[in-house]
């Protein structure tokens, strides 16, 4: 396994991360670069706080480009880096997955509750 | 995008979530059912408490199956389900991905530190 320090638990790091991998799915499902509140607002139940942090957190990585157009008031655009393109399809088969196997997951969950009462029934 | 009701957005934040895929990993990689003790060795910078929570919820969510032999002391396993096994190419690709691209994030991120310097020093 990745020991503490190795630099590829990092890279996990980035994509364990529900929110990065919103942001980077709402990007790559509009095919442009998004307005900063255009993006906040597909993104249900994120704070601003976090919101920002993800944004920066992806920019440092290299998989988002943050896009400042001299207008008044600045525009400002976010849009994927070649390399937040190719991880899209990483996303995008994490999203389908979770799609496809929900059901079973949630009957799994039920089965392990049902199991749980009986067994604090017969305590 | 996902609401914050969505199933599959549930479904999502057990695989964004750094731990659970460390473990399915690891199961995956010795493809065989693993001891408690032995499973923590191999991850490194878990607490005990993270420990047992991941567990717990990985086997709730039917991706790992708790094996209890009435032994004495009781020995118990975790393996993978078949639904744990199919989420194992989705893991994997995760940790290929990162391996391929760390040098490039890391060097996104040299960049957008040094470039952080130049913006203060020039205020």
């Amino acid at each position: 396994m990745h020991g503490r320090d190795c630099p590829s638990r990092t890279v996990i790091e980035v994509l364990a991360n529900k929110w990065a991998l919103y942001v980077l799915g709402a990007i790559r499902r509009y095919e442009r670069p998004m307005r900063f509140s255009e993006l906040r607002r597909l993104l249900d139940g994120i704070t601003q706080k976090m919101f920002t942090q993800t944004l920066r957190s992806l920019e440092r990585d290299g998989l988002i480009r943050r896009d400042v157009y001299p207008t008044v008031p600045p525009k400002v655009e976010y849009g994927l880096t070649p390399l937040g393109v190719d991880v899209g399809w990483l996303t995008n088969a994490v999203a389908e997955w979770a799609v496809e196997n929900v059901d079973q997951i949630f009957a799994a969950r039920d089965a392990y509750d049902e199991k749980a009462i009986e067994t604090t029934k017969q305590l």
